[in-house]
């Protein structure tokens, strides 16, 4: 226990019994995320507002124990789990969406809102937040800030710091700043806003949010195009992406990833298929018309074995609803999965789709890689049993010589799920020493005593 | 002069004796940027390289001399001014495009590019470079960075910030960092790419810069709309921004700035017309077609005078370069311009016209105002004598109201100027003490000893 007695009498001033747990079986909940690791806090809080983080966080710097916030725990580095102890802080309680301005097309929220409840309000008001990572129906806003969130519609529409116009958050001397704008544009002083999005819970917790939102598209159509091999649909995807029409998701599963799929839903593939496409089309009815047929040339072109449009909004839903089921579905090929999300540009796909499969060969481990073709964001998963050391070493190996192969074509560790404490070893690899210093001196500079999620990105 | 003797040899032994300037003629030249200050630099120079930059920070560090950034100088906030003298260091002559990839829509450039050659460059490929500040024929890829340049397109495409994937940069120290990434998406470590955009050359000189494009919209269609005043125009903007409906651009002239438009060229506007509105939409040509009928319905509902379409390229281009010459045309009204580019919330547009009117009627000074009414991006200038020291105290005055009012109304002191030495009075008003103290640690850290760009931002 890395809290001092003083430590948990003074929390419960702050959250009474109801909303402090601080008994085995309520921390164990609170000590994973979507990785496979374990760290037990000593102490769970459910903040209600910003003032009660403040003073958590200025009795934290007080008394020195760490302070991990955390939203749904959906991460899937080891963001949100409290690896040196101390107290995790959970925002779900702070989960309101506090204005949709439909003249403004902005939205107000805190951080503890689940992103799919903030899709259906805004929808409901002809409004739109592109940005939706596949956990959407689970994760926070606040974790999606603090993780820069991507999702299968980022080809079009960009990702969440993209929609963050700005944020309140408390630092960890428990002091609350106020980042960015709520109107349109903004440029006074340096961009805090953009320095607290994707900084993983390291230098402040955001208690609000400031959202740009889009006017709905008026239409979408959603296509499943087959394939005979990977190779075939990485070629499609480069050639959909140089063609000039931006669908808003270019989806692809590899072989391993369709076993997964098919496990929960039959897809109705044709015989001999080994790969797929996802693409979805938005904007006007005529547009989406026109993009449809350009992007069915394409493919067609490409050599698919079967193109199929969703019929109705059911269908695609279903499609997508199998798509967001493949991450879980992944232990059907062994007990322990090492997920990264390497991103190379989109023309270096299929050279990508090579080296994995050179990988398999190589290796012999179980591998399945899918996700977001059309930014060049391959999701890459290693399935192995942990507890076999030798299995562990050469999976090891493999994340190795794919980090290399990924940043030699020009690409980057991670697209959207950040650096956590899975990435941390390698984060060398991609980023200077120099840089490294001055990320660790603005780290330095917004917590000094480095009480806030200790341990994490560098 | 602040440069010590063995200054000025060691930078002849970088620049030669031609891109190292040190006659008055030519210092003089670089003494001014849009505002109306003067602070003459010591030397200037015209490095080719990173490495020179590099270099010459290094002595500079070892010296303690200011080197300031510059592009081309057309900042309208004094940010390319020696303030304390020293070395102004001119990009221009790192002009070069590096690369256009057209299968992954990205560009590296230089940062003495001028914006209008990297737009007929791209478009000549079939894509799309969407930032088109009104000084793009003349400022530099490199300034836009610096500020995050905004322009008419923000509406619809957002601003520089947005389509910056990551830099290369020469700190105060010499030393050269890499941030961002080259690909779609990226998110490991801390954001430094958006902390070096807009930080106006007080963090590092940026050296190379690798842009997002888009593919270029096949169509466009422009239109002149005019009304018999102002509030009706402002209120037009916001019906179209409510509709739904998102064209790239919707700027405004107010009655002054129609007569500095009409000093250039006749726009052959009707009688009585006080305020006009140039729109324009693109996409698809249906798209266009569909947006087009939909913004003429809601400025006819909203009383337009009259609704003109520009009939082929050359009367839009036509339109646009009247537009962009009124702001220098501004000095019909006074010898000196105090220029403000505050932002509201777009449906606090007519609130702010309101406000402006009132400004005028109580103070008795000449005041214009345009601009990207879209974003609520209003750019509101203040034409007076300096020389008459009882119309700058007024003057000081209307800006004082003008900044409350644009805060009590939830906006911003600038959309995309940035601070500069002209706001840096103000920025107080805006950002909090602990937020300040988190942008001068952040400063210090780039730059320990205070040599890049001083005496700017706060
Ligand atoms: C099945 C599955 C699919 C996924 N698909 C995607 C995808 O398509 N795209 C994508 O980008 N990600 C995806 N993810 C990853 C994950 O869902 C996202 O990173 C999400 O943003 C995490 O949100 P959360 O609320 O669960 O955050 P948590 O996991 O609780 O926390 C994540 C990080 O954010 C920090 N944090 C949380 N809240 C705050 C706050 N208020 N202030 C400061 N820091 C905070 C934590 O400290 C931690 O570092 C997926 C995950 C799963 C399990
Ligand atoms: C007529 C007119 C119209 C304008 N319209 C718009 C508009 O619509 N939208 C808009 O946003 N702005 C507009 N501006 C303002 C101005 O053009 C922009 O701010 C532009 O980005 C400045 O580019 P520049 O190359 O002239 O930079 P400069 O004026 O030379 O420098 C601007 C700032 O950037 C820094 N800087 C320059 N290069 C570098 C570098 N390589 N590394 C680091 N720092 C650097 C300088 O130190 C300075 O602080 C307008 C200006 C004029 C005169």
């Amino acid at each position: 226990m890395a809290l001092r007695r003083g430590a948990l009498s003074a929390l419960k001033k702050i959250y009474g019994k109801d909303r402090l747990k601080t008994t085995m079986e309520d921390r164990v909940c609170y000590a994973y995320d979507a990785v496979n690791t374990k760290y037990t806090p000593d102490a769970v809080v459910f903040p209600k507002s910003a003032d009660e983080i403040s003073q958590t966080l200025t009795l934290a710097s007080k008394l020195g124990f760490p302070v991990v916030p955390r939203g749904s725990g959906t991460g899937t580095t080891g963001g949100s789990v409290a690896v040196e102890g101390g107290v995790v802080l959970v925002t779900t309680r702070m989960n309101q969406i506090l204005d949709i301005d439909t003249d403004n097309f902005t939205a107000e929220v805190e951080p503890g809102v689940i992103t799919g409840d903030l899709h259906r309000a805004v929808e409901a008001n002809g409004l739109f937040y592109p940005p939706d990572p596949s956990s959407s129906g689970v994760s926070t806003l606040g974790g999606n800030v603090a993780e820069c969130a991507g999702g299968p519609r980022a080809v079009k529409y960009g990702v969440t710091r993209d929609y963050v116009l700005g944020v309140e958050a408390v630092l960890a001397t428990g002091e609350i700043i106020r980042a960015g704008v709520k109107t349109a544009k903004g440029v006074v002083g340096y961009d805090l806003t953009r320095l607290l999005v994707g900084s993983e819970g390291t230098l402040g917790v955001i208690t609000r949010i400031w959202l740009k939102l889009l006017p709905l598209p008026a239409a979408t159509a959603t296509l499943k195009v087959s394939f005979t091999s990977m190779e075939a649909a990485a070629d499609a995807v480069t050639r959909i992406i140089a063609s000039g029409t931006l669908p808003r998701c270019v989806e692809y599963l590899d072989e391993a990833s369709i076993a997964c799929a098919q496990s929960i839903a039959d897809l109705g593939l044709p015989e001999g298929c080994r790969s797929i496409l996802l693409i979805e089309v938005d904007g006007s009815a005529s547009e989406v018309a026109a993009s449809l047929s350009k992007v069915v040339g394409i493919v067609e072109e490409s050599g698919a074995m079967a193109v199929e449009e969703a019929r109705n909004a059911d269908e695609a839903k279903h499609l997508w609803t199998v798509r967001k089921k493949v991450s879980p579905a992944l232990y059907l090929f062994g007990p322990d999965k090492i997920n990264e999300d390497i991103v190379v540009p989109r023309s270096a796909i299929p050279k990508m789709v090579k080296k994995i499969e050179a990988l398999k060969k190589d290796y012999g481990l179980p591998m399945v890689s899918f996700g977001h073709a059309g930014d060049g964001n391959i999701h890459f998963n290693v399935m192995i049993d942990k507890k076999d050391p030798a299995q562990k070493l050469r999976a090891e190996a493999v994340i190795n010589e794919l980090f290399d192969h990924t940043l030699a074509l020009g690409g980057t560790l991670s697209g959207e799920h950040g650096v956590g404490i899975t990435k941390r070893p390698y984060i060398g690899k991609e980023i200077g020493e120099k840089e490294l210093e001055l990320m660790r001196g603005i780290k330095k500079l917004f917590d000094p005593k480095g009480i806030l999620n200790p341990a994490k990105i560098f």
